[in-house]
């Protein structure tokens, strides 16, 4: 598909109403289609396009959608040449109907939802590295928030199992500012998942508040990964029987459950700083 | 003041008003009043009520407002009974309209916000004690998200200052799950505070990006006071300079920033993991 580049002006125009759909999940499902807004997502997902990590499940920008008059800065353009997709342009109040924010930057990116779905050679590749198992996860800010927080702290895989939520959700894509593009992140049942990694050799540490076990007591280094579960409910009996060890986080107040993406940042970082010891 | 219980079932009475007034911070602010608001939130600030610890600013309760038909439990009564405050009966349809949430649980409580502000007497008690700085912080859900970790790892104090979000809001309330009454929390301005610290031989260490000096690598026991900027401009220069250390998170990814509230519980949950290996 190679089309021209467009200038719409009209609310009623087809495309608008293609795009507005996708802010409804079971269209963006249905199209298989994701909506990438901003100028820091984009340029992110860019340069996951640009430096290929064979790990990283294959998304495909389409179109980008863009209004200049909402351009916030100057290198907007720049990013725009270098994406070189077909373009559809919209005048300002046309392009606020189809964003997802309040004050859109001018620029959306419309692509194909890549085959995400977990298989176990994903693993073949893997030493002494550090996974990340997030279950049942309900909330699409959560998600993006561990994405972010995870990359930062060198986690080389994310596997979502089943999830409550769309993982190519937008919500998902802005609260990880576009970090979705740039880490390994995919999506099984957490049976599958876990048989899988122990298969693999991995030690999996699966994190709750139902035993008393600080994170901090035990070894994170080496080919571990760390599974978490739902913020409302947890892990599963599933999940807690199949890991290998359970761990906690102490809480020493009133509080009775940190934050689900705080919680893994305070694990993913405490293995971080254990790697860093053994260097 | 202590009103008899009343039915109120019309939209136009005027405590209707005064409620749904306390939605804008201006009114809470002028009348002087908190919004507090669920059965686990009153909870939580009923035992701080009950057990006082004195560093608490001391905050009144004053009216209960209740809607028995948005109950979700049992426990309810009991609560009510043992609070033992004037109580505002509505319908449901009432009090959905005074609520900040999608789904009531028909508990709503107004109370006097304390003074709040700091003096550095408050520091007086303190021995090896960590204390929280969270400077310009803009969001209350974050604010709140903080202070729910902070207690959980044993944090004694969060000093809050030159905020851009107040901190008796709903939000934090909400977010902090009712924490915000039973740590202690005050507010003030960086240059205040710092040297406070500072006079009373507070280590004084503030997180920035700007440094490569990993938290981990710091003694982070004793008697030490973390400081954190704001979510879009960080530190403020001043802070910078009054600091004893500048400390940072490494980030190995493309991400360029952690969310604060999971910067904050990863260094003070680093510091909670120091301190149990001097027990």
């Amino acid at each position: 598909m190679h089309e021209p580049n467009q200038k719409i002006t009209s609310f009623s125009n087809p495309k608008v109403k293609y795009l507005v759909s996708l802010k409804e999940r079971k269209n963006r499902e249905k199209e298989g289609r994701f909506f990438l807004e901003g100028y820091r997502e984009i340029t992110r997902a860019k340069q996951s396009w640009d430096h290929r990590n064979p790990l990283i499940p294959r998304s495909y920008p389409e179109i980008l959608c863009i209004s200049p008059e909402c351009f916030l800065g100057s290198n907007e353009w720049e990013l725009i040449k270098a994406l070189n997709l077909p373009i559809w342009e919209f005048p300002k109040a046309v392009f606020e109907k189809i964003s997802h924010r309040d004050r859109p930057d001018g620029l959306i990116l419309i692509g194909k939802i890549p085959d995400y779905n977990f298989h176990p050679n994903i693993l073949d590749s893997f030493q002494d590295e550090i996974v990340l198992v997030i279950e049942g996860v309900e909330k699409p800010g959560n998600l993006g928030t561990i994405l972010r927080t995870a990359e930062g702290a060198g986690v080389k895989l994310v596997i979502v199992t089943d999830p409550r939520t769309d993982i190519y959700s937008p919500n998902v894509m802005r609260s990880s500012t576009g970090i979705l593009f740039t880490i390994p992140v995919y999506l099984g049942s957490t049976e599958e998942v876990l048989n899988a990694l122990i298969k693999n050799k991995f030690k999996t540490l699966a994190l709750t508040p139902e035993v008393n076990n600080p994170y901090y007591n035990t070894d994170l280094t080496g080919k571990i990964a760390i599974i978490f579960g739902s913020e409302q409910y947890g892990l599963s009996d599933k999940a807690k029987e199949i890991s290998s060890d359970l761990l906690s986080i102490p809480m020493l107040g009133e509080a009775d459950s940190l934050n689900l993406a705080l919680s893994t940042g305070i694990v993913i970082y405490e293995s971080l700083r254990q790697r860093s010891l053994n260097k």
